[in-house]
This record gives structure tokens, sequence and C-alpha cells, in this order.
């Protein structure tokens, strides 16, 4: 899978990505990761890429030309998509995160500080994306965080491959506690039930944990989850569980 | 102010910071930002940080001994406060960045693939923070954002101090389209009343459209801003639109 990423910054994308999990996907070959600068393609003289907003107010805006050349650049595989991070954009999910890892390649368009010509959303007909209802400096920071949800998703990346389906959120409801050695920390001892080797009741302990902590900590997912198609296990230890 | 970041990766942090804000708030000495690696701390003879769960099942776990040992490690400030990256956690937004941006230091604990030892976040006390409903190879990037978000807000490390009050999401509404030169491009004309110079009336369509917007895109934040208390101008606006 190919990530092109439109940004005046590359080398953040760059310094993040070259280390962790990205960098182990590079180097299987499963992800490539390659930036354009608009700032390579502006026909300014003095190599702008922004300008004073019409109608005034505080703040530059991104020019038209540099970036929607520099997104002409990328050579469009088939099964491709185009992003651009804003915080207009519909709020970035694990859903959203699984459909762009089947396309072949996806056009991420980065801003920074300032916001978009308009008709650049308009001419590179992108997704709208965000992170989430905060304000970052560039859309750098979001971008390197798509890349990281869509390429663990691919097969291969995570080594062990178990650990994907085990993820909180890969449904609606929260992990259970882990615990690992020793037995005892700072007084604080691993619950009996995990040592106690009968498989059934660990299972049975960590769902219920699931359910505790959803229901306290995301009661949101929680009301989801109640609404799915639930299976008759869940359904007995939801009833002893309420 | 301070971010101190423990994480097995501060490569990743030093790589994305080393550029653009972040790095430019360094250079003004309005924020430093620290790593502690807990491999430096671990009392295992591989320098492992992580063990198999207690209880069975895939991946790995972090382990107490190194993790607890590099938080403490770290000089505390007066007010400072301790994030633990997580997705159980809270879903991180505009007003946690200021509340956080009030601090003289955060520390923030990453986790990387696996998750915690129970007992680490029970001991951190730490406040649990999530940056949204997706799966991140590690907390590092999320760390990343956070440290962005809340950089921006301190005083002076926006170039122009007015842009952060533009910024989408600073309240309820969405930001109005922006639009640079030149006047045309690929046929698409910026609009008149931008061109007009009449600043009430410019004010009043901006107003509108992002009126528009929010209702269109976020409903969400759309409700949540007709029950503040809006001001006459609005009241205005918001009649004519609906």
């Amino acid at each position: 899978m190919r990530f092109d990423v439109v940004t005046l910054f590359p080398d953040i994308i760059k310094g993040a990505c070259s280390e962790s999990m990205p960098q182990r996907a590079g180097d299987k070959g499963l992800i490539s990761i390659n930036t354009v600068n608009p700032r390579d393609y502006t026909h300014d003289k003095h190599r702008k890429t922004d300008d004073t907003p019409y109608g005034g107010g505080a703040g530059m805006v991104l020019s038209c030309q540099p970036f929607m050349d520099a997104l002409n650049s990328i050579e469009k595989e088939e099964n491709s998509g185009t992003i651009i991070m804003t915080p207009q954009g519909e709020i970035f999910n694990q859903k959203m995160a699984k459909e762009f890892a089947s396309k072949s390649q996806i056009r991420i368009i980065c801003g920074h500080y300032e916001g978009f010509d308009e008709r650049i959303r308009i001419l590179s007909k992108a997704r709208e994306v965000s992170l989430g209802d905060f304000v970052l400096s560039g859309g750098e920071y979001s971008a390197i965080c798509i890349i990281d949800a869509v390429s663990r998703l691919l097969e291969g990346t995570l080594g062990n491959s178990d650990s994907k389906e085990y993820d909180s959120h890969s449904e609606y409801l929260l992990e259970y506690p882990q615990y690992t050695k020793p037995r005892e920390y700072e007084g604080l001892e691993v619950p009996e039930v995990l040592l106690s080797g009968n498989h059934e009741k660990i299972a049975e302990w960590r769902r219920r944990k699931q359910f505790e902590r959803t229901k306290q900590k995301r009661p949101d997912l929680f009301s989801k989850f109640i609404k799915t198609n639930l299976s008759d296990y869940d359904k007995k230890i939801l009833k002893e569980f309420e």
C-alpha cells in the first residue's frame, strides 16, 4: 500500500515514520510513504504557498496552484482514495481505518496553521477527515496517526497476527485489564482468577471486566454494543453483570 | 511549559517535534520536550520491558517496574499533570487541551503495541486519555498530537496571536470558507461578497457560512451551539438562515 502525503513539512512525516511499526511495514515492503511538497510546485517567484484571505481577517490561506499541482503530480493508482486533513471533516475512526486499508493508495493533503483555499477542497474531490475535536498546528500529525492506524491493519504488519483482534475498539468494547509478572508489585496483586489456569473462568472474568469498563468509561460505546446481535454467551454474562 | 514523555521510542517524539510549531516554541523557550525510556530503567538482564500476560492470550504486556521507575525518575513540578495514552481513556478535545495548557508540566506515558500492566494505571494515578476511537500501534503518535495541540495555545507560540481565535472548534462552530488569490482558478471564482470591501456584509456572510457548514457536517456540534447563550447578532443571522 502506498501513502502519498502533500505537505509543506515532509520531514515531520519522514521522522515519525522512520521508526516502529510504519518503518517495519516499510522494510517488509507492505507500505511505502512518499511526500510531495507544494513549495516545489509553486509558480510564485518567492516560492510562496499561501496568501492573505479575500475579505480580510487574521492568518494566511493556502493557495490553490501549488497544492493542486503537487497533488496532481502524484500518479494515481486504480484503487486509490484522497483525503484532506481539516477540522471540518468526518471524525476518523476504526471503521474508516479499515476502509482505507482496503485501498492500494491513499493521498493525504495536509494544511499547516492556516486554512485551505476553498477551491482546493472542491477541485481535489478529497474526503474531508478530522482526527477529533481539537486544533492542531498542522495536518501532518493527523496524517501520521492515519498512516499508522491504517498500516497496522494490513496483513503481515503486526508480529503477532492475533493482536489485532484483541485491540480495543475493534468492536464496541474496551479491553479487559492485563497483568504480567511479578505477581505482586508495590503491594498490588494480580487477581487470583488469572493464576487459576481455568481458561473458562478467565475468559468469563475478562469478558465481564470489558462490560464493566465500557459501561463505566464509555457508556456511548456500551449502548451501541448492547444493540448488536449478542451471543448467548454474552447475554448470560451481561445478565449476571447487571 | 515542560513535556516529559515516557516512551520506548524517543526518536519518534524527537523527530516529529524537531520541526514546525513545536520546534519554534522550543526555540523560543516556551516549551521543552524531554523523553525518558523505560528500557534504560529495567532491572531485567535482557533489558526487557514487557512480558506475557497472566491468564494467557495474544500479545505482550508492558511491565510495572521499568515504566514506574522511568516515570518516577522525572522531577515533578508543582503544577503538573500526568496522562497515560490508552484507548480506554477520555477522548481528547480542545477543552482538555486548554486545561493542559494551564499546567507547567505534563508527563505523558506512552505504551506500544501492547497493553499496560493494570497496576501502572493505578500507581501512576495518571489521567487516561485517548485520541479517538481508532487503534494506533503506539501512544507516541497521540502524544505528539497532544503536545502540538497544547503548545499552540501557549502565549507566544503562534506568529499571529489572532489566529487562535479563528480556529475551528474554538467554539462550537466550524470555520467559514477561505479564499485567497487568484480571483479565478480552474473556472471557480471567489464569492462576490468577499471582494466587496463591505466589512459588515462579509462578517455576516462568514457567520452564515459557519452555521450552514456546522449544521450540515457536524449536527452534533450545531445542536450544542444553539443551546449556548446566543448574541442578538447570532440570533438574527440564525433566524434568516433557518
